[in-house]
């Protein structure tokens, strides 16, 4: 469904109908067998819920933007969502991720960029590119010397300091004008000063910009010069809206996202999603969708820590997680959706500690799937799959199919 | 092989020699594995034949436009003669699909509609929209009415009425400056009249074929008027020949196509394929190739009814036409193809009754094949396959490589 005309062909296929799609991402799910665990965190997990599923279902496993190429959260989601990310038209800067994860809907003539605090010496070189990670609320009076310090517009141009989480906070410029072509001032190494705005390319809105950003940096680092930890930052992905197709518009479902991270409801969010209030547990998000499964057709929950656990490098923390997400799925027992997909947004091998671009295992169930021989939701299960391996961004042609939601090409 | 620069490298490398390469098309062949029944209609038959095959073949599952995409029979076969049916220099209007099914090729001036007989009643309202299904010698005197009354040509333009099957016909425009961009005039419902001809978009070409369509459905309603059941009709995929570079300019290949049913004859056609006379059994229609085997380099041979069987829902009369079309292919050890290839144009799964998404089972073998772990041609055995899931329309790719009619790339 990209914007060619065989993509083109497909889309004029969508119908709708009373039917339920499900997405749970297990982030980072995916893991690698090796000499030394030959089992997988999902091969280790007692799992009766999800084998369950797997013995009705589809199996596969999903490549979520090229074979080798391992993603990042935002572009692995978005491929989830049924958008190519490695298309231009559908990149997400930084900033405007980091904006949209605090719930902060970037307008049409707003530039957002990443902000993560960073401790100077006196000479005004980096020691700390995160500031000692200084949590949330010693951030927070920090954020507002800030603000108060750019009070007023610069050449019209307002300027917004919001926080975000611990050292990480976003930057909003909203005004006429205004380019998002520069590179980021992080300098990605300590011992040096922070990089000055510069442009990417020679236009008078991003000479716009530089001359804002310049301006509100100087008066913002005067601001908490005396501060003994945050007394300095580095910006990074300055970025426009890249002004997504909605998902109603794209697949006609409605569409509500469960997510305890912000950058999750982010993504959700630009994608045109209904983001939902829900608790900070797994229970808790499987709680929130029973109370709107009657509002929505098509569901995404987020389940976070599989992928934290992985990075950690921590198998048995992994294998813990999977085996509590796996009880709380026993709602699914009662909303029956009519297709459920279970997948990650890439692969965390604890191995690794870090995500990567083993292909991730996808399970897809419903009343027309065709039941294969894979019998678990693993990697070894899913190598067997009918579906084999394939684009995520095609995952979303498989659940319209599976819910009776595309029509026949053709005669 | 389509109309991009990867495409035109592969065409390059395409060479002559006296192999002969056999696909046979089983319509609909592939099924789905279901709680209630666990084995398919291929897993199900006894096949000796195919066992035979498929123990020394290449395997694998093929996907006839997109993943999730269910495809008409058209799309379908243009697929499996390696033209992406989702391309839109690719797209075969039913009416020209409907006039090549009868054996007759539109001229480059002409513009062909399928028409379907409605019963109307004294208003003028469609009460049946198949005319109670009236069988071929029932349509027949109502047609040579209906071509009386259009005996004089229209501002130029000859009109033709053609009979095709039971309740069906293809009504063809010959003329100069007549455009196809029109509306069917079928409302798709009963209790409602049927539409004026229309057209998608304002050209003098169109509003021509308008106004002569307009007339001549005028006068042929007329005619017909005190029929009992085909009383009137309706029109519908208005279309122009989309003028597809024939099979042999596109793969070397001096080809034959076996088919009892008009619409795959017709496909074959427009294709370019000789379209050879058959009978209406499986059994003659590998009579027929044996006749033909010494006069071609590809042959296309067509088996009809494992679909019909599939979309009546009839597993057990499935499963019979493939056991069937298994005996008859005791012929193929005579034949000796250098490339068989076995595989359908889709999946009609009794289950769904009807055409489906599921990637279709692939069989490929020759003296150059690759034997993999599969060992039936079946859904279970071909997910096991070398060839993986891949698009219908490479299959002619493998078919002139395992024939070796495709040079090497590069040095």
């Amino acid at each position: 469904m990209t914007h060619d005309p065989a993509g083109d062909a497909i889309k004029a296929l969508i119908t709708r109908n009373n039917t339920k799609i499900l997405l749970i991402v297990m982030d980072g799910v995916g893991g690698m067998r090796t000499g030394q665990f030959p089992q997988t965190e999902l091969e280790s997990a007692r799992t009766p819920n999800l084998d369950k599923w797997a013995r009705r279902a589809s199996l596969g496993r999903a490549i979520p933007a090229a074979r080798g190429v391992t993603v990042g959260s935002g572009p692995g989601h978005l491929s989830l969502f049924g958008y190519n990310p490695l298309l231009p038209e559908h990149e997400i800067g930084r900033g405007v991720l980091e904006a949209a994860g605090i719930d902060y809907r970037l307008p049409p003539n707003g530039v957002a960029a990443r902000g993560n605090f960073a401790t100077l010496d006196k000479d005004g070189n980096i020691t700390d590119r995160r500031a000692g990670r200084i949590p949330t609320p010693e951030a927070k009076p920090v954020l507002e010397k800030m603000q108060k310090a750019v009070a007023e517009p610069i050449e019209g141009v307002t300027v917004k300091v919001m926080p975000v989480k611990e050292y990480r906070f976003a930057l909003v410029f909203e005004g006429e004008g205004i380019g998002a072509d520069l590179y980021d001032t992080d300098p990605q190494k300590t011992g040096v000063p922070s990089l000055d705005p510069k442009a990417k390319i020679d236009t008078p809105e991003n000479a716009k910009m530089v001359r804002v950003a310049t301006q509100a940096i100087k008066q913002m680092r005067a601001a908490i010069a005396d501060e003994p930890k945050a007394n300095g930052f580095n910006l990074r992905g300055f970025a426009k809206d890249p002004g997504l197709e909605t998902f109603e518009s794209r697949f006609g479902l409605r569409s509500a996202a469960i997510a305890t991270y912000p950058l999750y409801r982010g993504v959700a969010s630009l994608c045109g999603m209904d983001v939902v209030k829900t608790g900070d547990t797994i229970a808790s998000e499987f709680e929130t969708l029973k109370q709107i499964w009657n509002d929505y057709d098509f569901f995404f929950l987020h389940i976070k820590k599989t992928d934290a656990m992985g990075e950690d490098g921590n198998r048995d923390g992994k294998i813990r997680i999977i085996e509590e997400a796996d009880k709380a799925m026993i709602a699914l027992d009662e909303l029956k959706p009519d297709v459920l997909i279970i997948t990650g947004d890439h692969s965390t091998p604890p191995p690794m500690k870090s995500h990567s671009f083993h292909p991730v295992p996808f399970l897809l169930a419903s009343e027309l799937c065709d039941i294969d021989a894979g019998t678990r939701f693993t990697e070894t299960e899913c190598d067997k799959g009918t579906f084999g391996t394939f684009p995520s961004w095609e995952i979303m042609q498989l659940a319209l199919a599976h819910a009776g939601r595309l029509m026949k090409f053709g005669s």
